[in-house]
């Protein structure tokens, strides 16, 4: 099998593997326990902490542990809205969000914050000047991800940072770009961000979040001894020194993965494109792996099945079971027609993606759409 | 080091590492996925929630996936609330529960449900008159432990069971129990339950929980798609497999261990007792690899740091870094002065546990108080 669903989740590489091993037999003590076996995994804790926050040039000081992305986007922006409620209760997202952002906002919604979206350009990046129009006095957090799952455009994040300026805090989802974009955390004017460890070659049920120092949060649940009051329960520290491994592991690669990406996402884009198939969103500002794709006269979800029979594993944009699922609101937003947007389908490489492999792909993809 | 904190965490088996890599590097697809990779992840998962269910006599279709035993009843408890607060929003707890119970009560309580706890016995066990004078007619969920970490006093859950009806919904976290005891969970009438993998020899950051598919529930967040709804994030096949695994081999040694623990425990018992030591609690209805001990005229604490000096690493009760600690309210609720509850100390024996690791356990308890 052709695996091309890295944007969905990643095998774990063989340094995390390792890591994962050796941390589990020899740093499985509790970290909040007082003696000796305890200690030692919270100095372990403390390095990986040391470690992720290093990738993206931040206080390690702001990093917390999640069970995955979506309980660091959960989490994170919970605590951000209950930190600063005092100050206002409006908050802005925007429609390239991953499920877990619009959960979150909904439960924050039910609890009577107000929250709005900002308007998409076609280009797939969101309207500054709606972001500008949507601002008020009483807006609290502005949460806005680096890159889209869906479509894999890059958002303006500087821009918006310092359009926002010190008052409201900026959150970013960088599940699709950390470790796989360089990223200084302050350059953005990012005061807070989620990460997960299976987009980046870790174990499953891992994650991060940064919260700056300087800003006010407080946690979902009352009396939480760990990790400050940010989540309940044991910390994985085994979990998170696979993470830290994987994601600087990748991180050292970047350099020449992310090239080789660039030119297998043009090949395919340059065959492809005569052949009837369409990209959705920006050609340049996107994420080096990720293709979003569509074949005229085709839905995604056709395409994904009929390449699985091919041998190859890619996405339909939503990776969701159900089957009356809408067509992705990133897209309608973009401007296109319902139709169109059923159309998604999203090809990802990973660190292990060939050339073999996307030769075949081209080759398998052409004959869906010939047959 | 003498490790005797096998009720904070254990390291996990060698049979769980295994287990973990094995699908790690061979079912690493996100189980929603409809291609192959997904579908083989999801059979996988499927397997691994029969293997969950059997070994409490459960239907499988009751089975969730969390991220750890405070998830576990954070979400449980929450789900449950709001999935049955038309019938009512009053809910029972007891002076026995693990931190994230009272998370989840507290977040109910600031959202208008009313909590109350039972009164306990002497002896450890909850007052089941007093649960039966709690009782109202709009009582929706009554949560009651199967074993407290602290005092490891067993509570009668078939009679709590037995005495609620059908009517009111019978949570019990079990994080201690499972894999511990024998359970069926319909003899004991409970109606839903909590466990984690770590406290079994499984990974961290991995848990399920058992909802019977007669009881209503309702997700914490809206427009989840993962596991019906009950929890958001991509499901954790690797840790799932390796926490079932974990969970079943200690589940058939456990004849043979528990009777070894029963005998270390009632020897150190013989041993420390004549010396100043006293158990918290009943002495014959707990966990056989558990003690709740002080001794007269030390703090719990003080204890805890000596043996650590001395290469044996166990617990003061609480497991929480905060010095000003407030004594374990389960020992207060026992009667035990705040003087003699926050002389507790914990020993909990695991399946590396050996006789000579438990006699030198004694020469350093007795050296301690000796000194």
């Amino acid at each position: 099998m052709i695996y091309l669903d890295h944007c969905a989740t990643t095998p774990m590489s063989s340094e995390a593997i390792d890591a994962y091993r050796k941390a589990a037999l020899s740093y499985y003590g509790n970290e909040q326990s007082l003696h000796d076996m305890g200690e030692e995994a919270n100095q372990l804790l403390r390095h990986c902490k040391r470690e992720i926050a290093n990738l993206i040039h931040a206080d390690p000081k702001g990093i917390y542990f999640t069970s995955g992305g979506s309980d660091s986007n959960i989490s994170t922006l919970l605590s951000l809205a209950y930190g600063n409620q005092k100050r206002g209760r409006h908050i802005i997202t925007s429609p390239f969000e991953h499920p877990s952002v619009y959960q979150a906002m909904n439960k924050l919604r039910q609890e009577g914050f107000i929250i709005e979206e900002v308007r998409a350009l076609p280009n797939g990046q969101v309207d500054l000047t709606s972001l500008q129009q949507l601002l008020r006095k009483d807006t609290i957090l502005v949460s806005i991800c680096h890159a889209s799952s869906e479509t894999g455009v890059i958002q303006p994040l500087d821009e918006i940072g310092h359009l926002l300026g010190a008052e409201v805090v900026f959150h970013s989802d960088m599940v699709q770009t950390f470790a796989k974009l360089h990223i200084d955390i302050k350059q953005l004017h990012v005061d807070a961000a989620s990460f997960s460890s299976h987009k980046v070659y870790g174990p499953k049920n891992t994650g991060a979040c940064y919260i700056s120092p300087k800003v006010t949060w407080r946690g979902i649940y009352e009396g939480v001894t760990h990790q400050e009051g940010f989540r309940p329960g044991t910390v994985d520290v085994p979990g998170i020194t696979a993470f830290a491994t994987a994601a600087a592991t990748l991180y050292e690669e970047l350099p020449s993965l992310s090239e080789t990406w660039r030119r297998m996402q043009q090949w395919l884009l340059d065959i492809l494109e005569p052949l009837g198939f369409h990209l959705f969103g920006d050609r340049d500002t996107r994420l080096p792996h990720h293709l979003a794709l569509r074949a005229s006269g085709y839905e995604g979800q056709w395409m994904m099945l009929e390449a699985n029979r091919n041998g190859i594993a890619f996405s339909s944009g939503s990776a969701c079971k159900t089957s009356h699922s809408a067509p992705p609101k990133s897209l309608l937003a973009m401007g296109h027609s319902p139709d169109e947007a059923h159309g998604l389908f999203r090809i990802s490489f990973g660190t292990g993606t060939t050339w073999e492999e996307i030769e075949e792909t081209a080759h398998v993809l052409q004959k869906i759409v010939h047959s």
